[in-house]
């Protein structure tokens, strides 16, 4: 059975913050890019696949916002690169935008999802916290609320709406407000964190989160975990009834479902680029670069990924096994991120002091114990991927992270996996790897170690099961599973 | 029924970090100081009533641990001004006792119970925390444990036990092991937190830790919510069956019962306080020197009692009122605490920064917007309670903060209380209160604007109401509350 066929009947509307499609000029000629990525993939395959779709997101570039113009804001086909789903491209006000995006969404929210906050000191709710929310994540919210509206309405008020992330936890109550017999459907891409998390936002806030959430008829997310923090949410700041075996909660007379679909690859796509060209010329050059040991990461240069205490255990690791010295090499793939939001500017700053602390500390004139790049071209990372003996993933938190799926699955080197327990991931790959407690950086030391020095033949075992399973449990099964629940849903509706 | 009838039956022993004594040496002379407040004084009044109850706990000072000494390590009628219970004084070697008090209960367990650490950089779990856990916090609960054991055992293996804080939580579980007759009671003074807060600490000491309280058949928290979150940890961390209806947990075939009994004062003790000449001479001066308005906070300088963003409210009140110019005083009596610890300095460093900035900003020739003290003596304390225009309690997270109960009883000045919905105190005063939301520092300014500016009428019903609460759930009513769920359980035993 194709995904596709879950949702045949319906029209099928796609929502999220950024689209399937990014357009820019260069030298006065547009190009439409295509996302990559396994989510983009799958849904815009998904949608493909139904005779009506269509995708509603945010104008995110100057050229996109030329083009929702020239679309008077309806949507149309990308053309050239683009994928084959009709968008829409929401244009907001440039201060709705930053508001919604570089105050609310990024850092505020993911920040408290992620369990960052340096709560005796940040953050302050203030008039401009109060002031971003009330006039960037509400416009934003309404925009794309009312965009879908007027998507479902003009099919006559039956649709299924799949509203992705963060950004757009008040879509599905306005939604619902307007459109009361449409399915919605909504995917959480980050950790929910327990109920007293929530209470860094002041009531209102914290109660249009919940509510705006609640207008769906099923919310996903990564793990089992995050589905019940949701509904002790639910039971603890709201009031409402849960049932903690049934993962529901009542609300309205209606009942909403908590559920959760661990987030996966394509595997056919990226065992295309582990082949391609490029990737192998950059893989050769590490082979001929490398020394005995390659340790690896590769993230968003983001808190939440605990890059410091990675490179903290390092040092320690490098002090307790002298005998490693010019052995090992720790790449790390760092992705810039963020970079108008001032926590992120100053992640980054002490990231680079780290490493040359310890570089000073430990390195020759002829060995660099961390290599740190921050250029994040994805064939060097899948060329990584494919040479790692380590990949460190010691996640303070992490809703999935798919890099260690990744890497699993294309690794050739029998390389070992090591994930924090906080990662997503670990629910499914952790029986196949070395566990990370993310912040004990001694045990981090260790297992770093033992992964170095661990049996061939355990490496292989390792690695062919991780891969395997990833194999098994890839994007395509993700999105599968919540249609079959939107189906579900739907025959007990009718 | 006094409160003394629930154990009467069996022998009683207490168990705590700090004792209902101190002795201290000055010009060669030994005086043994009573410990006041409100539990000291409510635990060590049971024990009077018990026929049969010794009070185990570290001997903290100098003199005490020559006290212990001279009894060899045995239980003892304090001399003097010393309480009502014969005392038990455990000495711990110097080293053990830093890294037990220092390391591990302040900072680690501290911060982590009220979700202080700032996580995308502190803390690292090294060498230095795993083995102050093995040398430090696990002897000295054993030290404890064993004096306990001893106690029960000589009284032939039937007693009550009763377990009080955080620093003891392996206690229980040792006793449990010496002694499986005995009524394991423990009370948990500060909060606890959803499950993930504890994945700070490695699975080790998080396993040690939950094993050790669920010795108990008992542990008892100031909140419903606090109990809770205590069940979903043994849930998720240890995969124990819970009831959260019955706020039970099974394990290895007995049943933990999680209960909760908020923690109150002594109104009587209280009251004479308030009356005494030191108080009232303190008054006097208070109210010769005060200006129209007088906000009040009375804290121990730690970060879970939020000064900063307190002084940063009232930054914003002084902005947006400036009609308050000169005619409003907020005094902060902040007692300095924990100095050995690094996080503690650096916060009482911080708060005198900003006082100095924000006297800068707003103060004149002669008016000082803040006037903050670390002397901490109690009869100014009472002073101040009694005559403040509004207190200020805006805890990020506060087990039950008992400053809110007793200036609710002396207050004379028509004061209003102003609460953080996260301390556990608001479960009973917030509806007489005005709501503090604890990082919203806008609100907080706001909400202290409206407290100065409430009408009388209003103010005097209120704290009346708050007052007749503290009144009628009094410390003693929280004893008794234990000592009668403690009877039923020996009496389903029996």
């Amino acid at each position: 059975m194709g995904p596709q066929e879950g949702v045949a009947d319906d029209p099928l509307i796609l929502v999220s913050n950024r689209g399937p499609v990014e357009h820019t000029r260069n030298d006065g000629e547009r190009t439409a890019k295509a996302g990559h990525g396994g989510l983009v993939t799958a849904l815009a395959g998904l949608a493909g696949h139904i005779e009506d779709a269509v995708w509603v997101c945010v104008a995110l570039s100057d050229e996109d916002v030329a083009v929702a113009r020239e679309h008077d804001g309806e949507a149309f086909e990308p053309e050239g690169d683009g994928p084959a789903v009709r968008v829409r491209l929401v244009e907001l006000d440039g201060d709705v935008q930053r508001k919604f995006y570089a105050v609310i969404a990024n850092p505020l929210l993911w920040f408290i999802q992620h369990c960052l906050w340096d709560l005796g000191r940040s953050p302050d709710i203030t008039r401009r916290e109060i002031d971003a929310f009330e006039n960037g994540y509400v416009p934003a919210n309404d925009r794309l609320a009312d965009a879908v509206a007027e998507e479902v309405e003009s099919r006559g008020g039956r649709a299924t709406v799949m509203v992705q992330d963060y950004h757009l936890y008040l879509v599905p109550g306005r939604v619902r407000d307007r459109c009361p017999d449409v399915i919605l459907h909504h995917f959480v891409h980050i950790p929910w964190p327990h109920p007293d998390a929530w209470r860094v936002l002041p009531p209102g806030m914290r109660e249009a989160v919940f509510n705006g959430v609640l207008g769906n008829d099923i919310v996903g997310f990564h793990a089992r975990r995050y589905a019940r923090n949701f509904l002790l949410g639910c039971d603890e700041l709201l009031g409402l009834v849960v049932d903690m075996d049934r993962l529901t909660v009542e609300v309205g007379g209606r009942t909403v479902r908590a559920r959760y679909y661990p987030i996966s690859v394509d595997p056919d796509q990226l065992e295309a680029t582990a082949g391609s060209p490029a990737v192998v010329e950059h893989e050769r050059r590490l082979a001929v670069n490398r020394r005995d040991h390659l340790i690896l990461r590769v993230d968003r240069a983001d808190p939440s990924k605990n890059i410091l205490r990675g490179f903290r255990a390092f040092d320690i690791l490098l002090d307790d096994h002298p005998e490693l010295a010019e052995r090992v090499t720790f790449l790390a793939l760092e992705q810039p991120s963020r970079e108008d939001v001032s926590q992120y500017v100053d992640y980054l700053e002490e990231i680079r002091q780290l490493v040359a602390d310890v570089n000073r500390k430990h390195g020759t004139d002829d060995w660099t114990p961390i290599e740190l790049s921050l250029e994040g071209d994805f064939d060097e990372v899948v060329a990584a991927y494919k040479s790692f003996d380590v990949l460190v993933v010691n996640a303070i938190s992490d809703g999935m992270n798919l890099v260690a799926k990744e890497a699993a699955l294309v690794n050739r080197s029998d390389g070992v996996l090591a994930i924090s327990e906080n990662a997503g991931a670990f629910e499914e790959l952790g029986e196949f790897a070395v566990t990370l407690h993310p912040f004990d950086v001694q045990q981090q030391a260790d297992a770093m170690f033992a992964a170095l020095t661990m049996d061939g033949q355990e490496r292989r075992e390792r690695l062919a099961a991780a891969a395997a399973t990833v194999r098994e449990n890839d994007v395509a099964k993700w999105l599968r599973d919540q249609l079959h629940d939107i189906r579900e849903l739907r025959e007990e509706g009718a």
